[in-house]
């Protein structure tokens, strides 16, 4: 990797593939898969050291249920914390100084995923103490019936984002196609999450994806791949785009700048108490002041930046 | 209600109808609007304290956004959180001795709502350290991709189950029915989960259901309470057959048995560490003990149980 | 099959997994594969014949598109119908008394199929002259955003029921996960459609279901088809014990009796004027005569029925 | 209409608001409804033919079933079809020239329209010999599980494409949210359908859309219009370089090519038998030019288009 002047962007193990996975890894119902669970991690994490990697990512591919009938959820979700404390810990011990992520995904190939979504996962992390970050994928995200800026603005607004799968889904289509992005709608909203986000400072952007089945000649490797960076990297532009103009940050700005000074203020500050606010209420009668929210109009701003 | 011995489960406000939280109540970009939420939520619980009723429930009817063109969320949540902790101190400091209850809904009428199932409105609960149960609904559970089993299974194993609304959606529908329950399968396995969380230790059932539009004639009235109060009636003593039989519980504590001695049990009690593990694999090679998780079989226990 | 007293149900031929019909096999853009189907097609016909079937099944899985922007969809049915015709002229020549079949699937793996539910190719099949039959499948129907009985109901009323494949999904999953049968309101009310059709005059159930990956045991095997098939042989008694009750076919023969005579009569016998049913709705002023739908009351009929 | 130098692009009768048609219009259980539906329909064209409109729709707002258990499909199908013929000929007999169009739509409110999509419509016009054209929208054709794309493509290879209403819904909502069209990428993809259908030869693009609740000031009216229509003219535009540009349309003339000439146009011709086809296959051995479908290149040069 040296030689190629190329860095890791995260390790990783597959542990939902191979049968002995098959009831979950840190969940299963067998203590012998939750055992080589650990020890595969354990090796992924010394691996992804000594490559040097910025990152180790642990997907969540069994970790769920396909029926409730034979399932001990408040086990199984105290197994897989048992699980990642045990992970993240050894890789802080040997020396480990990258971020640790979780990549949400509500189902498929199991019927319930416990990282459903990216509030399911903070909560969890919150719950158990977890240091973690979210690695998001598009696709997961609508698959959960989030939009994938959605996913991203969850995730940087409880600070826990850390990285991304560009891969996208068909939302007329119910599972994982894993299609490469192509537009650039969603890339720039995904783009102006991030740069809202403080860009990436950990992780980065990864392509799981892959060209369809039909696109099986040698050179559509190369095509989709750049197909795929030219959208993210047109949404890079286009967000930037969108914050120098202003006029979507200023409207949220002023949207709720009632928050800044008199009663906004005072709730904002945790100064207020409700007999005040009632008093308030009832001095005012009712909401007089309420102003149109004004979406067509953004959503034109937007085109007019994408396209202008 | 003394005269007709009957008692109030739980008080609400409205607050999403009126044009005044067109933006939301506690999320409203507008301080106004919540300040009138505040006033309406003190009257409100003021009144059920009078009525001695037994549960609070707030629901989140415009808790969410339309577009996050014009949205700040963690704004939002913020404030969401504060006008709860202002109505739930409240409630306590006039006396109110009973559940405040939150209902979780992803969407309808707004394009995404806070309160989106049960786990999400658990993490917020745990985050800003409220004291509320849930009060959930099978239709809502089901908008947000989850069976209604699921979202109580998710309540009782966080310990945040509360109170029921029994109404029913279609699953071929992509918007809220609000139908009397008819699907004994259903009753049967919510009203499993009910006994295993110790029965309604507050709450209770109610329906927030409709009768069909073409159901219109005053005796449908009687006829669909009946029908949906009947349906969860057999579900219940469906779900005490379940539980007397045995069979299902006896085979999902089989199923985690290894848990309880041996490597097993040093991972619960976190005693163990990944060094052991990695040892404990590599002797035993690769998992050779897995059993199967035995659904149909299960499935067909149910059927057994239910037309036996 | 002789020595054993089966016969075969129906045969068929797998014309979309092969990497030869990536662009589908009668609507690919390919002509060597259209040749290479119609091939296939004339064998799997002559052996099906040989074996004595009483039926052969079209598959579409790969008979719909990935992408518009590649396709042209006029052609590529026009061509599924000539290489059904080419087929099924050629299995009458040989002597195939049996059933032709089709079988309905909206997507999966394609992003479109041409065979998307019932309707669609029943009015693909009346364009094109075929004389073809539907074979329904349970999950392909809910993947369309029908139930399995509106499916076979489509198929009774239009008189192309033919074939089931008794195998379900899961509605909270967008994907083909062909469970074996476990609803018995689902059985009963696809029995129902059944007997209302006749019974099977062509046809018969088949299971092209899987166990879930976890029921991995020899004898999961049998107990899953043990479960599915008591699930529909109970459904069949059920739907039995419906029409001996009578309730609801009275129901619906009570509903539209007004066509029996007057004005409704004339209608369906189309000796009616728009001039006449005009000078009707005058002197009638308003239609105060609509009785309510008993939506509720009928499904307590089935719950009565089901587990009375 | 003549002093504002307006035409009317198409009249309509509302049959499904008024409790009269609580169980449908043409396909009510009660001839007294179907009467009043002739009654109203007839008044409807007429006063269309008197403004001179250049088209008639019927929506079919109830035209469907809340459940089958109380529903005689066949009879309903039937009736639908009579009131098509008896309003439709009624039209032709006082003399109007213009279009009537039927628009589908899959559900909401009811549970199951008859109208479900352009195929199932296409269909029902055929079967029963209705002379109408198709008006669609955006946002029915995503809840039928289509993209609206292909809901014109269908309609225009079918013969049958008439009008558009242009509101879109969300993808990731499930019920009818009629917004304002605002992403370029599906106008783009509507208008070089309508293009290639030989532009509007009757009907044109109309707005039922609804500026969202929040949106209420009275220069949202404007700026919502403004933003849709801008939507859709920039679609035209980009659609006109889309066919300019020409490698789309040359990439499907040259993937159909095999059927212009050799085996491929003798199965075109009909002229093939499948002996033939057999014994070009066997010769063959396997199918060996089979080329990309190159979805991703085709992907760029649409982003190529849309934002060079």
């Amino acid at each position: 990797m040296k030689e190629y002047q190329k860095n890791l962007l995260w390790g990783t193990a597959n542990m939902f593939n191979n049968p002995r996975y098959m009831h979950g890894a840190g969940t299963s119902c067998n203590p012998d898969a939750f055992a080589y669970a650990a020890a595969q991690a354990k090796k992924a994490i010394e691996v992804t050291v000594r490559l040097n990697g910025s990152g180790y990512t642990f997907w969540g591919g069994r970790e769920g249920y396909e029926t409730l009938l034979n399932t001990n959820m408040g086990l199984e979700l105290d197994n897989m914390a048992r699980l990642l404390h045990l992970a993240t810990d050894y890789g802080r011990s040997i020396g480990f100084k990258g971020a640790f992520y979780i990549e949400p995904k509500p189902k498929e190939p199991t019927k319930h995923q416990y990282d459903f979504d990216a509030s399911t996962v903070i909560g969890f992390l919150r719950k158990y103490g977890l240091n973690m970050k979210l690695n998001l994928e598009a696709n997961h995200g609508t698959l959960a019936g989030h939009t994938f800026q959605h996913e991203l603005r969850v995730a940087r607004t409880e600070g826990y984002f850390g990285s991304v799968d560009a891969n996208i889904g068909d939302l007329l289509l119910g599972w994982d196609t894993d299609q490469f992005p192509n537009d650039v709608y969603d890339s720039t909203f995904a783009m102006y999450e991030i740069l809202k986000a403080g860009g990436f400072t950990t992780g980065g952007l990864n392509f799981d994806a892959k060209a369809r089945r039909a696109s099986f000649q040698p050179d559509d490797i190369f095509i989709s791949h750049i197909m795929g960076m030219d959208t993210m990297a047109l949404g890079l532009r286009m967000a930037d785009k969108l914050i120098q103009d202003g006029r979507i940050d200023q409207f949220v700005e002023d949207r709720y700048a009632g928050y800044k000074s008199g009663i906004g203020k005072k709730i904002v500050d945790g100064t207020v108490t409700i007999q005040e606010l009632e008093k308030y209420a009832l001095e005012m009668g009712d909401v007089k002041t309420n102003k149109s929210g004004r979406q067509e109009y953004l959503e034109g701003v937007v085109n007019q930046i994408l396209f202008g």
